[in-house]
């Protein structure tokens, strides 16, 4: 899991995304053709296709949007064919696991440029039942064979988190609530609509003590980056990668150590912390993930903004809000920007981009200087972590 | 695609394999953790999964076997949570994508040991128009959309090979017969069954030219691997991975220059064949994607067997017999050893490793030195060649 040294030379210099929708008009391919030629048009000196020589491409089920060896497909759309291209899958992190791996390659110098694209049709398969069912693909086999959803997981280590610590159901809601309002800001969000603790606490409990508002919606989108160990060759203001970290957990949360945690995020926070020579109170702002509300308490305790135990104080205090020392999703998070799969590591990634650039529009975070993503599959199974700064 | 240097330390020390099966009566996970843990087993000094820092998962579609997020589950089966996984997928030629990258990041000293484990079970979808739907998602979206199966596509090729150098039907059914034969002599094959031209000629059509027993069969299977950057550590006897290649070309085959060869094989072959400074000639025993037979015979002339358009003279003079200068296929190839299609080049790579130590039994080729693997994705998109010696 730890990583040392050589990270100072690869930065971000270009990214693009879709708006992240319930039910996009694109076929996924179509979404996959945007991003990958998209994402050139953002780089400030230019890029060529040609100067791309690793082609990494997120995505989560072939159950959802029918293909597959796309990796040769975004060699085509850019017109590059001597380029290596690989989709890597880790679940829902897929998106930071191809950044890690691009990170990986270029910063030893095997490659030179990288392109990644991470895209999801979840409405391909048109019910939220087959939709939950590969979902729970990602699950323990003994969780897949008795058919508990990811609500249910998540549920059991939210009752946990919530007897043990006294956390509440309002401090749930309440994630909910700030996550929404930050997405308002988000032209790229998929639900711009505020909500109030009412409304969280008033929808259908899911799996106790989760409700419907207390998740991330089903999402169509993609993202794409372009990553250089040139950085400065095609940018005067590349976002450069400080740390990174990478770990995983067991498949089956009754299998872990402490139920109520999400220790990979807190071991590849600690890997990606130590190499960037950063700590969580020098970050300007996280994008989480927050695949349900739990896992963001949780993981303010996991990425050392709160101490283990206390994560939901941060929520009651406004600490994480937009306008509070240290935000937390202001892009909306998965809760309320979208969650399509394979391509949610890949726009967290861009986000931090824009924020760390001063491009973020309206929901700019002020003097932002380092980001941090964390980003996990399944019940935390695996976590990546990444740091960033101008 | 051209890679350079490096390539002499890494290498392999442990394989293993399930038989391949028509329909296995293991489940998906069964299988994972079957191979992931025998592989170990067959280390010659022994080697303990914490040494283990790398895992690569190689599966093509989760839409066989409802499984997602298998790195993790593998390091849980081995029971080492510390080192870092992922799964990639490039169609068929997923796992040497596996082994490509395992190499790379091992030879460049990022990592020291890598599992690599490769699985399908391609049974679990119960209809061959099913699991048929699913192979096509790895064609052009286009091919996809007027539902061109995979056995039509070859069919292209196959009609614009036949018509332009003046090979047969008969020629493609020799290949048949050659493999099964072949196969008749591995245990682990899933056709051990002699086959005769007549047999092949009388089978029904499928595609013209193509016909049934043209074409490799659905299997269920599972292989794995140990690399390493210090292979004598863990054996005497390690193979090693002298040369690679990975190539990529356009995803439909009406995109490509010349339909009625594999370019990307060509490329990909011209790169490893540099790298290792070896040449068609000084190979004791091929493995090449005979997904069709078709294929096996434009791969005699990609691979620099044959010269262009007399690539079907080698299966009507013996050359790539199990007794002939150039095996093509000992095991039985994917025509009659079987194609799970996530463990079809782990499984590849594992033969080659049995082939080069002198382990392949009633198969083995006497005085085999030098072994060369070609594993391509779809109808060719992706193509990874690889040499190997002791």
């Amino acid at each position: 899991m730890a990583e040392t040294g050589q990270a100072q030379s690869v930065g971000v210099v270009g990214a693009y995304s879709t708006k992240y929708e319930s039910r996009s008009q694109k076929e996924a391919h179509e979404m996959i053709q945007e991003v990958a030629t998209g994402v050139f048009k953002t780089v400030d000196k230019g890029m060529s296709p040609e100067e791309v020589d690793l082609i990494i491409v997120s995505n989560y089920s072939d159950s959802f949007g029918n293909i597959l060896h796309t990796a040769p497909l975004v060699a085509h759309y850019i017109g590059n064919m001597s380029a290596t291209g690989f989709r890597v899958e880790n679940a829902c992190a897929s998106g930071t696991t191809a950044v890690y791996l691009a990170w990986r390659m270029l910063s030893s110098g095997l490659f030179r440029n990288a392109l990644i694209v991470g895209f999801e049709k979840m409405s391909s398969v048109g019910s939220s039942a087959k939709a939950n069912e590969i979902l729970m693909r990602t699950s323990s086999p003994e969780e897949y064979r008795v058919g508990a959803p990811f609500m249910t997981l998540y549920a059991l280590m939210a009752q946990e988190y919530m007897s043990r610590y006294g956390a509440t159901e309002e401090d749930l809601a309440l994630v909910a609530v700030k996550n929404h309002e930050n997405a308002t800001r988000n032209p790229l969000a998929q639900l711009q609509k505020k909500i109030t603790v009412e409304d969280v606490l008033k929808s259908p409990y899911i799996s106790k003590p989760l409700k419907l508002f207390d998740a991330s919606p089903l999402s169509d989108g993609a993202a794409a980056l372009l990553l250089s160990s040139e950085p400065r060759k095609y940018t005067d203001t590349p976002v450069y990668i400080r740390g990174v970290g990478i770990a995983h957990d067991h498949p089956g949360v009754y299998q872990r150590a402490d139920i109520a945690a999400i220790d990979a995020a807190r071991r590849a926070a600690e890997a990606a912390y130590r190499m960037s020579g950063v700590s969580a109170k020098d970050v300007s702002l996280f994008e989480v993930h927050d695949a349900f509300t739990i896992a963001e308490i949780i993981l303010y305790e996991m990425l050392g903004l709160a101490p283990r135990g206390e994560g939901y104080k941060l929520i009651r205090e406004g600490v994480t809000s937009f306008t509070g020392s240290h935000p937390v999703n202001p892009s909306g998070g998965l809760k309320a920007k979208g969650h399509p799969i394979g391509a949610t590591g890949v726009g967290m990634v861009a986000e931090v981009f824009w924020q760390l650039r001063g491009e973020a529009g309206a929901r700019q975070v002020s003097g932002a200087e380092v980001g941090v993503v964390e980003n996990h599959g399944g019940t935390g199974a695996t976590s990546v972590v990444l740091v960033f700064s101008r």
